[in-house]
């Protein structure tokens, strides 16, 4: 799949392929290992704000908090386009995202917030897209962030 | 090891494989990229419904953890199975897991939980079943379940 | 770069090279899988002590938990040399950390803390102490640790 191709299917999704997110410590976007390609833990930045802030659901409620993690995804994705330099025929597949949830105790739909991210992968790659993955609550995430998300992908 | 063992061993231990746990999201229960097998977050479902609830220790004791946390391990394990088709030799190693034990503030006892699922996987496959270890205390998981775990399989 | 240079840099920057952690569980402290070298959840302990016991930032300021962070990072270090067999031409890089940070509800500076475990490998390491790094906030960590850390090195 070419860049354009990706960029206008998360355009179709109502998305845009941002700018490679720049970390938020001493620490990389993105370290390639043999075919693996780790992403460092996205926030649903999108034009260097934060789109949910707080806890979930008091702050942010299930479906904001469901569109933040599909902004982590899109976040991930610009961090794969620059590291395979726009050449998307060399992404094989997602292997594994997790995805931590900053809610209230007693909260109990992390899935539900986890599964922006989730379905947004595979509408882009499908089954290409489908991933195992790990989803928790926690009490306090960077920069107040609702939700964060970090991924695993095999790259050729 | 052939599939009759891994079933019998974990029998002589109290325990039954059973089917592979469906995913309470949008994801898959394990992927394979190369020879790594993520398998996603298990929760301690036994017959369709979660064996220990709510937060630890208040909710649910230390053992009764203990005993969820191994669930989980035995849910791994028969998703392992079926990715194998069934063929044990096939399994190289346990590599890592990650364990997440919903808890009250002030619980340390994180270690003494997430045994449970390490000491099964030593009881079933022996030094093959030693692994590396990130274990946690969180404030909610999905489901309001006691405990969460990951795995990680070298696979051949 | 040979063990003594390891541990000449680590005492450049204050820190001493302990003899490896032993787990607090039924795990192993590193397995190695392939190229990658998968180090257990580390706890800032020191001479048999918990440098820094507590939640962020109420028992433990911020500038305690970053050396916190990088006491699990030294740590984590003493682990690798006794894997490699203190020799650390076989070291290629490091892949991913993951922080776990105990805080209270309301603190957002998990970022801070967890450099100070990724300052810490890059000062000793270079471009090969770079990587992808995931940080969140937690309720309760084992033995009542500040901050735990886990690792993920790439070695031939």
């Amino acid at each position: 799949m070419g860049h354009m191709d990706i960029a206008k299917k998360l355009s179709e999704l109502g998305w845009t392929l941002p700018a490679a997110p720049k970390p938020v410590g001493a620490y990389v976007p993105a370290v390639r290992t043999g075919n693996l390609l780790f992403i460092s833990g996205q926030l649903p930045v999108w034009s260097g704000k934060l789109i949910a802030e707080g806890k979930v659901p008091s702050d942010v409620n299930v479906e904001m908090a469901r569109k933040a993690a599909a902004q982590c995804a899109v976040n991930a994705l610009a961090i794969v386009a620059d590291e395979l330099g726009g050449d998307w025929s060399r992404l094989v597949r997602v292997v594994r995202i997790g995805v931590f949830v900053q809610c209230e105790v007693g909260f109990h739909d992390q899935a539900k917030v986890a599964n922006g991210a989730s379905e947004l992968l595979q509408e882009v790659f499908g089954d290409a897209g489908k991933h195992a993955r790990a989803t928790v609550g926690v009490n306090a995430l960077p920069l107040n962030a609702a939700v964060e998300a970090e991924f695993l992908f095999e790259v050729s």
